[in-house]
């Protein structure tokens, strides 16, 4: 399978590239509005892959191109950009690919961090109004903090919640992540219910401020 | 310390009841709007706990009473009922008690249960704006299933998040939630961040509706 990462040279794209190429033989490729920006990137992930004894291949180009060749697209981009993200990529979208969104849209206060739920109801479903008809969206690793994915030294051991309405392409990003070593993927239902997932990543950030000695959480359901 | 439970009659009342009188030496009191109610569920409960051999005391009275006699008032009636269940006892609540929100308010679709945020943020901020000014209002215990809860075969081991803008008051629910065998409790913050907590209510019951083998799920962060 080809997995390209729009914004993926960004950390929770760099987070995902590196895991997928390290623990799987799927191909990744990174987006980027830049394509020289996205082929450095690729190689520096290449790089680290290499010193740590893996011998993996990485690309990298500009985000239509990697939307075009992949089977698999996901939306790593800051959640203002994720819908323009998705339209400016849609001519190379087919009903065979799936569009992933891991995005989360959050504000702050003094009192901390707030999801900021868009009118559509989640990233996830802004996303879906923005990908033409036909091509399934799934909305997954939202809840994964960049810190712990980024770092390879860190063992994992999260949950990760996928969403969407077309069950096959659900079940498919539902595998692809348990492909990462030391992640469990949960169905949560249809991507209607996307919101509640999005939702708990302002609050592991303010678990995080609160309380010493936790930092990159994540969840687990029990 | 004594601790009331409002609505203690219901099922999340009852697994925060018999967990705090089997596992501390606190004072449990189950309060409804029907005192006669209250009085024979508080009955049930210590017959549950004879029959495991805990010699505990659980009594029960109108909510009114339960609430002007504890130090923690704990508000676990339905979210359409709990803001006017603390205006009803709000006489008999000072600035040494803390008032306690568990409760979520969902809605549901054929999509699945959804948060159903209130106007005020959370229904911890509801709760916030019917107590006495002066009363703290502490949210807890919002992502513990009642099932896990009422079952005193099944060994508790979740996570529970306490939020608040009096900390002195937060740190003391914190303790006492961390005295319920199995429960650790992190500090999420002032009450405006009430809502991303309650939020993972509706996530819970989805998943539990969506993956075989999970029910009564709770959360933990790590």
């Amino acid at each position: 399978m080809r997995i390209a990462l729009l914004g993926g040279t960004g950390d929770i794209g760099e987070g995902l590239a590196i895991r997928w190429a390290r623990d799987t033989s799927h191909t990744v490729h990174i987006g980027s509005r830049k394509p020289e920006k996205a082929t450095d990137r690729a190689e520096d992930y290449r790089e680290e892959l290499t010193d740590r004894g893996f011998d993996v291949d990485v690309t990298g180009s500009g985000n239509e191109q990697a939307a075009a060749e992949a089977d698999v697209i996901v939306v790593s981009v800051p959640p203002q950009y994720a819908a323009d993200t998705v339209e400016t990529v849609s001519d190379g979208l087919d009903e065979d690919d799936i569009v992933v969104s891991p995005a989360v849209a959050m504000d702050r206060d003094e009192a901390g961090f707030h999801y900021e739920r868009p009118s559509a109801g989640s990233v996830a479903e802004e996303i879906a109004t923005a990908t033409p008809d036909g091509v399934p969206v799934v909305g997954a690793f939202q809840n994964l903090a960049a810190g712990a994915l980024t770092d390879l030294d860190n063992d994992l051991d999260y949950d990760v919640v996928v969403t969407g309405d077309d069950s096959e392409a659900r079940e498919k990003i539902q595998t692809l992540a348990e492909e990462i070593e030391g992640i469990r993927a949960l169905i949560g239902g249809p991507l209607a219910v996307s919101g509640e997932i999005e939702g708990i990543t302002p609050l592991l950030i303010n678990l995080a401020m609160n309380n010493d000695g936790m930092h990159d959480l994540g969840i687990q359901f029990k």
